[in-house]
Protein backbone atom coordinates (compact mmCIF):
# COMPACT_ATOMS: atom_id res chain seq x y z
CA UNK A 1 0.00 0.00 0.00
CA UNK A 2 2.51 2.52 0.92
CA UNK A 3 5.04 1.09 -2.19
CA UNK A 4 2.17 2.07 -4.33
CA UNK A 5 1.70 5.54 -2.96
CA UNK A 6 5.22 6.15 -3.30
CA UNK A 7 5.21 4.65 -6.91
CA UNK A 8 2.02 7.59 -7.22
CA UNK A 9 4.26 10.15 -6.16
CA UNK A 10 7.30 8.83 -8.62
CA UNK A 11 4.70 8.73 -11.49
CA UNK A 12 3.87 12.72 -11.15
CA UNK A 13 7.09 13.35 -10.39
CA UNK A 14 8.13 12.01 -13.55
CA UNK A 15 5.14 13.45 -15.21
CA UNK A 16 6.43 16.98 -14.52
CA UNK A 17 10.33 16.79 -15.31
CA UNK A 18 9.44 14.94 -18.64
CA UNK A 19 6.96 17.09 -19.65
CA UNK A 20 9.07 19.97 -18.29
CA UNK A 21 11.26 19.73 -21.34
CA UNK A 22 7.83 20.37 -23.41
CA UNK A 23 8.16 24.12 -23.27
CA UNK A 24 11.60 24.62 -24.16
CA UNK A 25 11.56 21.71 -26.99
CA UNK A 26 8.44 23.86 -28.14
CA UNK A 27 10.11 27.56 -27.49
CA UNK A 28 13.62 26.23 -29.28
CA UNK A 29 11.89 25.07 -32.43
CA UNK A 30 9.70 27.75 -32.96
CA UNK A 31 12.66 30.34 -32.60
CA UNK A 32 15.87 28.77 -33.35
CA UNK A 33 17.42 30.21 -30.82
CA UNK A 34 19.87 28.86 -28.49
CA UNK A 35 22.46 31.37 -27.87
CA UNK A 36 21.34 31.21 -23.75
CA UNK A 37 21.39 27.67 -23.31
CA UNK A 38 24.13 25.53 -22.18
CA UNK A 39 25.46 22.77 -24.65
CA UNK A 40 27.28 21.25 -22.14
CA UNK A 41 24.10 20.88 -19.82
CA UNK A 42 22.48 19.12 -22.95
CA UNK A 43 25.34 16.92 -23.47
CA UNK A 44 25.34 15.84 -19.66
CA UNK A 45 22.07 15.38 -19.34
CA UNK A 46 21.21 12.78 -22.71
CA UNK A 47 24.06 11.12 -20.90
CA UNK A 48 22.74 10.55 -17.28
CA UNK A 49 18.90 10.05 -18.53
CA UNK A 50 19.90 7.38 -20.57
CA UNK A 51 21.75 6.06 -17.32
CA UNK A 52 18.53 6.55 -14.88
CA UNK A 53 16.49 4.59 -17.65
CA UNK A 54 19.32 1.70 -17.28
CA UNK A 55 19.57 2.27 -13.65
CA UNK A 56 15.21 1.77 -14.07
CA UNK A 57 15.64 -1.36 -15.38
CA UNK A 58 17.75 -2.72 -12.73
CA UNK A 59 15.61 -1.94 -9.97
CA UNK A 60 12.11 -2.30 -11.83
CA UNK A 61 11.14 1.24 -10.68
CA UNK A 62 8.03 1.57 -13.22
CA UNK A 63 8.30 5.57 -12.88
CA UNK A 64 12.00 5.58 -13.46
CA UNK A 65 11.95 3.82 -16.45
CA UNK A 66 8.89 5.33 -18.34
CA UNK A 67 9.81 8.69 -17.12
CA UNK A 68 13.40 8.85 -18.38
CA UNK A 69 12.65 6.87 -21.30
CA UNK A 70 10.60 10.05 -22.60
CA UNK A 71 12.63 12.57 -21.08
CA UNK A 72 15.35 10.53 -23.19
CA UNK A 73 13.25 12.02 -26.41
CA UNK A 74 13.03 15.41 -25.28
CA UNK A 75 16.71 15.84 -24.30
CA UNK A 76 17.92 14.67 -27.00
CA UNK A 77 15.77 16.37 -29.58
CA UNK A 78 17.22 19.99 -27.43
CA UNK A 79 20.80 18.32 -27.83
CA UNK A 80 20.26 17.64 -31.57
CA UNK A 81 18.51 21.58 -31.97
CA UNK A 82 21.25 22.92 -29.80
CA UNK A 83 23.75 21.50 -32.08
CA UNK A 84 22.11 22.22 -35.41
CA UNK A 85 21.25 26.04 -34.25
CA UNK A 86 24.06 26.56 -32.42
CA UNK A 87 26.62 26.52 -35.62
CA UNK A 88 27.57 30.26 -36.68
CA UNK A 89 26.12 30.54 -39.67
CA UNK A 90 22.48 29.51 -37.65
CA UNK A 91 22.53 31.58 -34.57
CA UNK A 92 21.26 35.04 -33.91
CA UNK A 93 24.04 37.50 -33.79
CA UNK A 94 24.66 37.63 -29.74
CA UNK A 95 28.27 39.22 -29.73
CA UNK A 96 26.69 42.70 -28.17
CA UNK A 97 25.51 40.21 -25.13
CA UNK A 98 28.53 37.16 -24.49
CA UNK A 99 31.00 40.01 -24.32
CA UNK B 1 25.74 -7.36 -5.77
CA UNK B 2 23.34 -7.07 -8.73
CA UNK B 3 21.75 -4.07 -6.58
CA UNK B 4 25.05 -2.52 -5.56
CA UNK B 5 25.81 -2.63 -9.43
CA UNK B 6 22.82 -0.82 -10.30
CA UNK B 7 22.78 1.58 -7.06
CA UNK B 8 26.58 2.69 -9.42
CA UNK B 9 25.04 3.41 -12.78
CA UNK B 10 22.58 5.58 -10.12
CA UNK B 11 24.77 7.08 -8.92
CA UNK B 12 26.41 7.61 -12.02
CA UNK B 13 23.15 9.10 -13.56
CA UNK B 14 22.68 11.35 -10.42
CA UNK B 15 25.73 12.71 -11.01
CA UNK B 16 25.34 13.70 -14.50
CA UNK B 17 21.85 14.67 -14.52
CA UNK B 18 22.83 16.80 -11.15
CA UNK B 19 25.86 18.14 -13.10
CA UNK B 20 24.49 19.14 -16.56
CA UNK B 21 22.35 22.17 -14.57
CA UNK B 22 26.14 23.60 -13.48
CA UNK B 23 27.44 25.21 -16.71
CA UNK B 24 23.73 26.51 -17.41
CA UNK B 25 24.11 28.19 -14.22
CA UNK B 26 27.23 29.35 -14.75
CA UNK B 27 26.03 30.41 -18.23
CA UNK B 28 23.29 32.03 -17.12
CA UNK B 29 24.95 33.63 -13.63
CA UNK B 30 27.66 34.72 -16.08
CA UNK B 31 25.57 36.65 -19.31
CA UNK B 32 22.06 37.00 -17.06
CA UNK B 33 20.80 36.43 -20.65
CA UNK B 34 17.28 34.20 -20.54
CA UNK B 35 15.48 34.98 -23.54
CA UNK B 36 16.19 31.46 -24.87
CA UNK B 37 15.19 29.58 -21.86
CA UNK B 38 11.70 28.73 -20.67
CA UNK B 39 9.92 29.72 -17.76
CA UNK B 40 7.54 26.94 -17.76
CA UNK B 41 10.34 24.49 -18.23
CA UNK B 42 12.09 25.74 -14.87
CA UNK B 43 8.78 25.80 -12.72
CA UNK B 44 7.87 22.35 -13.70
CA UNK B 45 10.94 21.21 -13.18
CA UNK B 46 11.48 22.33 -9.55
CA UNK B 47 8.36 20.96 -8.85
CA UNK B 48 8.91 17.61 -9.93
CA UNK B 49 12.43 17.20 -8.92
CA UNK B 50 11.01 18.14 -5.52
CA UNK B 51 8.91 15.08 -5.86
CA UNK B 52 11.49 12.88 -7.27
CA UNK B 53 13.03 14.10 -3.95
CA UNK B 54 10.16 12.65 -2.10
CA UNK B 55 9.71 9.27 -4.02
CA UNK B 56 13.02 9.05 -3.34
CA UNK B 57 12.83 9.14 0.48
CA UNK B 58 9.92 6.73 0.72
CA UNK B 59 11.99 4.17 -1.64
CA UNK B 60 14.61 4.50 0.47
CA UNK B 61 16.91 4.55 -2.92
CA UNK B 62 19.80 6.66 -1.84
CA UNK B 63 21.05 7.60 -5.47
CA UNK B 64 17.26 8.82 -6.67
CA UNK B 65 17.78 10.99 -3.05
CA UNK B 66 21.04 12.36 -3.25
CA UNK B 67 20.79 13.13 -7.20
CA UNK B 68 17.40 15.11 -6.71
CA UNK B 69 18.50 17.30 -3.78
CA UNK B 70 21.77 18.55 -5.23
CA UNK B 71 19.31 19.07 -8.44
CA UNK B 72 16.78 20.95 -6.36
CA UNK B 73 19.62 23.65 -5.70
CA UNK B 74 20.51 23.96 -9.15
CA UNK B 75 17.18 23.94 -11.11
CA UNK B 76 15.58 26.25 -8.13
CA UNK B 77 18.54 28.50 -8.83
CA UNK B 78 17.84 28.44 -12.43
CA UNK B 79 14.29 29.43 -11.70
CA UNK B 80 15.25 32.55 -9.43
CA UNK B 81 17.52 33.97 -12.25
CA UNK B 82 15.34 33.12 -14.88
CA UNK B 83 12.40 35.19 -13.21
CA UNK B 84 14.85 37.87 -12.06
CA UNK B 85 16.24 38.60 -15.42
CA UNK B 86 13.53 37.68 -17.67
CA UNK B 87 11.11 41.13 -16.02
CA UNK B 88 11.05 43.17 -19.18
CA UNK B 89 13.82 46.18 -17.19
CA UNK B 90 16.69 43.57 -16.65
CA UNK B 91 16.19 41.20 -20.07
CA UNK B 92 18.52 42.12 -23.15
CA UNK B 93 16.22 43.45 -25.84
CA UNK B 94 15.40 40.27 -27.91
CA UNK B 95 12.72 41.18 -30.32
CA UNK B 96 14.74 41.49 -33.29
CA UNK B 97 15.83 38.26 -33.26
CA UNK B 98 12.39 36.76 -31.61
CA UNK B 99 10.65 36.23 -35.38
Amino acid sequence: MELVFAEYIGLTAGALTTAAYLPQVWRTWRTKAVGDISLAMYWAMTLGVALWLVYGIFIKAAAVIVANGASLLLVGGMLRMRIKYGRPQAAPKRDQYLH
